[in-house]
């Protein structure tokens, strides 16, 4: 499926899901601060009451797929709470690979945000506090010996989710390659790197 | 230095190092297609006649932006041609964060360009054709033994250049970490991996 299908799909009918998603792939082909409600409704093939149907503004879309996005990475976090950092480092990179492949547009359009209104400056807030989160997790892998101590904590946390974000520009889910060999792969150049032994 | 800094020391009086370097600059703040002519005229506090004399076209500038960047990634791979590839990979991530670092402007740009232009999309091809040489790198690597096999050589250097890429994002040249620092880390993540052995 190509981030364009939803859209050519287009036809008065959708429910709330259907709109969301044809939407959220309008804001990541043509930006979000570019496309206006008409402009959105004439491209789902809608008039704008129809849309304002299922959301009240354009920016209760952009909120609700932020939320969507954010909600999955923090239930990431909330699900390993209990393991030990080491191993909690290793689950966080897998379940946030396995996000980005359920939810790719919508975390496609968190990553893009700037904080240009309230609702993108809290969603920023959110991704930051996620980051610090990670951070802290490296750190302690770091004082328990589970991960190296010669990389910066805040360092290799960018890395990393370099890694696992440049997702959003290159994976399909209709591509060979599956999410769960994608997040085998992942793991495997973070914590074991490339390199044969 | 703030991206911005450039910008708002803008007078009169650039030369062409100058205003390629504050334009790029504007085009990363503001978006190069949404940028016209006579608003970096302004945002550099030049009329468009002084703009012209070193330019000849708003595109002129980003093609010369993009070579820049382009120059500089295929350089590393002209550079390393005599090493065995599980070398020249090592090679290749040093030098891409070399010039990631030494040009971050322009390589943001680059990163951005979606081919909506002839120059876009010849950028965009040299940018495959990179990619490209990188992964046939990989391969050889993982033939020669120095590389595991069983990572994709086109999704292992997708990984690798989304944690190089993601440096636009967070890095800073007046961070703490310097170039030669950051080098090391990204081939001490990709290479060796962040667990302890």
């Amino acid at each position: 499926m190509s981030a364009a299908d939803p859209v050519r799909r287009g036809r008065p009918g959708y429910d709330r899901r259907g709109l969301l998603d044809a939407a959220v792939a309008v804001f990541n082909e043509s930006g979000y601060d570019g496309t206006s409600v008409a402009a959105l409704a004439a491209r789902l093939g809608l008039s704008k009451a129809a849309l304002y149907h299922h959301f009240s503004s354009k920016e209760e879309i952009l909120e609700t797929a932020l939320d969507e996005a954010l909600d999955g990475l923090e239930g990431v976090l909330a699900a390993t709470d209990a393991v030990r950092p080491g191993d909690r480092l290793a689950a966080v990179l897998e379940g946030a690979v396995g996000v980005l492949v359920a939810h790719l547009p919508s975390v496609t359009l968190l990553l893009r945000v700037r904080g240009n209104s309230e609702v993108e400056r809290r969603a920023l807030e959110r991704r930051r506090a996620f980051d610090q989160a990670v951070t802290a997790i490296v750190r302690a892998a770091q004082e328990e010996g589970a991960v190296r101590a010669d990389v910066d904590a805040s360092v290799a946390t960018r890395l990393l989710f370099g890694m696992v974000n440049s997702l959003v520009e290159w994976y399909r889910p209709s591509g060979p390659e599956g999410a769960e060999a994608l997040a085998r792969d992942v793991l495997a150049v973070a914590l074991d790197g490339l390199r044969t032994r």
